[in-house]
């Protein structure tokens, strides 16, 4: 980063930076046209990426006070807003896709080098700085921001009677690994999730290990 | 606001205390419902009131420098976050309706008691505080926010050849009337805003004045 990259001085990189930071803006709204595995929880119809990033964020406003110690709550929101833009590029891959997270990590590699590339320097290295830590999910703040990212489909799920769940065919215990980083990221929500899972296994929402042999 | 609904003590208060707020979480969901007039920037469908959301916190993160001194870039994240969320019940208003407008304030006065009462007692005051403060559009924070909510959709439209400009009829000046909240809001961008609504009407994205008489 360069100081004539952060303080433009004539009125032309004025402009420049301004069309780079417009050109994002512009770009990221094809998130709205990714579609996720899950629904709406009325069933209506699937998801969206960018309203999905919406609702975590919310939810990390919400849910702020079961954050691990040392999280910084208002970059975990930036982080959720940030956390799924390369799917632009690289699609979204369904959580039960094995195949699919095969080339996943380099899939996205490629797309976060080209769209926070869009941004002026300094703000791209921000951006994707973001971007990184909810992928490598170490800070306190980027753990309970992927706890979220489990906790709503949970959520979504449950009130769509399986949802997804039931279209990948998944099984009790392939839903609790799916969801233990919030064991971690939001450790005192943990024990409504085990609860939860266990019912909706009970209630046949979720298939048994027994079942799923 | 009571100190007991700020620390639950007994594990019954913990666990009532998380049912309301995903109770909160489930509700927004309703938020992905709410159809906007303005389209994608693909044209493909209509915008939704959450995916907007999500947007305009982006553009908050990326415009920050453009913001009026004394703005609290975080807090205006969180206010784009939270700006909609009473059309759940109070639907969204289009800008050019001034029928609509008649009783606009009170539909969304009711819809915000009834959802942000969703949520224990203290983070009910907070997110209506916010809420508030987007409406009420004093605070440097909350006027970048309002510019933003702005701007968004006129990006939207010059991406789409008019978009809903078109079908309301609207001319120059209700255009330059409508986004004039930019002008102090993210004052730095309201030249850029002038030309771009200049050339628009030049290339007939939106009415001249006199072809509106």
């Amino acid at each position: 980063m360069t100081d004539s990259a952060r303080v433009p001085d004539t009125a032309s990189d004025v402009e420049q930076r301004l069309e780079r930071q417009l050109a994002f803006v512009r770009e990221i709204d094809r998130l709205k046209g990714v579609l996720r595995r899950t629904t709406l929880h009325d069933g209506s119809r699937r998801e969206n990426s960018a309203e999905h990033s919406w609702h975590l964020a919310a939810m990390a406003l919400v849910l702020a006070e079961y954050a691990p110690e040392g999280t910084e709550v208002s970059r975990a929101v930036q982080l959720c807003l940030v956390h799924d833009i390369v799917e632009i590029d690289a699609g979204d891959t369904f959580a039960y896709d094995t195949v699919g997270y095969a080339d996943k990590a380099a899939r996205e590699q490629a797309a976060a080098a080209r769209v926070f590339g869009l941004l002026p320097v300094d703000q791209g290295i921000a951006l994707r700085a973001m971007w990184d830590e909810f992928e490598q999910g170490e800070t306190p703040t980027a753990r309970f921001a992927n706890a979220l990212d489990r906790l709503q489909p949970l959520l979504a799920n449950l009130a769509t009677g399986g949802g997804s769940w039931h279209s990948a065919g998944v099984t009790e215990s392939a839903v609790r690994r799916r969801m233990s980083p919030i064991q971690h990221g939001c450790p005192s929500v943990w024990p409504w999730v085990c609860a939860a899972i266990e019912r909706a296994t009970r209630e046949g929402l979720i298939r048994t290990d027994e079942a799923g042999v």
